[in-house]
């Protein structure tokens, strides 16, 4: 495969067999991209790493460590995605988080994925997920390496003309994509669900609020339901690596995508 | 470290950073004593491996060649504790399951543990955890590698005169211990929380339950409350390692070991 990783800062270098991210899941994650070998949202992304770090009781490395290795890597894959894992280590056996070693370190680039071209402009079609995601407040908003309901909730379809499924809670509310935060706007005002239950609060979801705040747009965070992404004017889904796409079909509602959109694609997502 | 790891047949090998394993926990696993260098009821954990892999949709590997990992390292640790994680293989990135390579192997055996004797004659003080399992029907049972819950509950402790915690559900239902499941005598019925929404469905439990089945005792799969267990006439857990330990402690409430939790040690676990 092109692309590199680096185990602790070793190239080349497998992940010990009794480390935690492989026994429990037991760690953390950033995925970003790479603009001519620098990674976009940079501070944002460390200080994720930190905070989710802290939730979970996991040490994070400091930032010019990651940052180090994190440029040996994008040197490889200079316009790729970056991805950084960070475990609790290895412990021999047992939940007890107390007797792990030092954290685990996988920093990784690879190439960017192929997504049409059309996905940002003209929009993509989702579907809905069967899968309903579980509440759990103490994980709620981390990005945890326990990621198997996003795993089976991606497995439901293969087929490529679906960009996207929505994942609803055993409530019926509309949480998140597999992959992505999601948006609405409804009567001018932009809307995100409440990810206090269940749910990855992305980098991108902050941004997109954190612009709405400073342009002076309504935001409402707060449930969801499925009939109101159905009646949504419009309707947005975002992550570091898509960045952002306008959602143009779900089952039987079609969307061409709105103004509201267009300018949060142009001032929050130029360039990139 | 003592002991001995085989990832995919090869000793002193690391797992591939990419691997799905420790990016999302999507994997399944079995933990279980080893006696002489021979895994004991082997063929009930085969068989939940295979259960449990059909269920997150991975190839499980032939038993033949688990068992044949599972002997060389058994010989390096004769009276330890084995171990078998089966990952869905490495994946350079995103959810979708069907773009993984095949399946990683990572067989082990460890030292046994150090518990001390009188955990299963006298019996052990238990606490109960403040997190709750969230529920998730897609992946109750199952013994899978998303077991940050597990870990954040065993971090709630550190006091080695407590040996287990006691995992209750949203609903505050009692479901499980962090790492091993839970019986109550009552009235001379032995019962067993029902695990449809969440916990791990182990072969110590399936043991014993099997046991009651063919002996004639009494018994219900059926929702459990706190206030039940503290009144259970007996209380027992199990596990494969650990095997029975009765409980003898949990806040102000005290048993001694009863003559249904003896009988099942005795003949359920002799020898082990």
């Amino acid at each position: 495969m092109q692309g590199l990783s680096l185990v602790n800062g070793l190239e080349a270098a497998g992940i010990d067999p009794f480390d935690r991210g492989v026994a429990y899941g037991d760690g953390v994650f950033r995925t970003f991209r790479l603009q001519a070998g620098v990674p976009l949202e940079w501070p944002l992304h460390y200080r994720r790493l930190a905070r989710d770090c802290a939730a979970l009781g996991i040490e994070c490395p400091a930032e010019s460590v990651l940052r180090q290795e994190l440029q040996r890597a994008a040197d490889r894959c200079p316009d790729g995605v970056g991805k950084i894992v960070l475990t609790r280590g290895p412990g021999v056996r047992g939940y007890a988080p107390h007797q792990a070693g030092p954290p685990t370190r996988i920093v990784s680039a690879v190439p960017a994925p192929a997504y049409p071209a059309s996905y940002a402009v003209d929009g993509v079609r989702i579907r809905v997920c069967e899968l309903r995601l579980s509440w759990q407040p103490r994980l709620a908003g981390i990005k945890h390496l326990n990621r198997l309901e996003n795993v089976l909730a991606r497995g439901e379809w293969q087929d490529t003309a679906v960009a996207e499924g929505l994942l609803l809670d055993f409530a019926d509310r509309v949480i998140e994509g597999t992959m992505s935060n999601l948006f609405l706007v409804v009567r001018g005002r932009l809307v995100t669900p409440d990810l206090s239950r269940c749910g990855v609060d992305g980098v991108q979801r902050e941004r997109v609020i954190a612009f709405a705040r400073s342009a002076g747009i309504e935001l409402e965070v707060r449930d969801v339901t499925l009939p109101e992404v159905m009646a949504a004017d419009e309707c947005f889904l975002v992550n570091s690596v898509i960045r952002l796409w306008p959602v143009a079909k779900l089952e039987d509602r079609s969307w061409r995508p709105g103004p509201l959109t267009r300018r949060i694609q142009a001032e929050v997502f130029a360039g990139a």
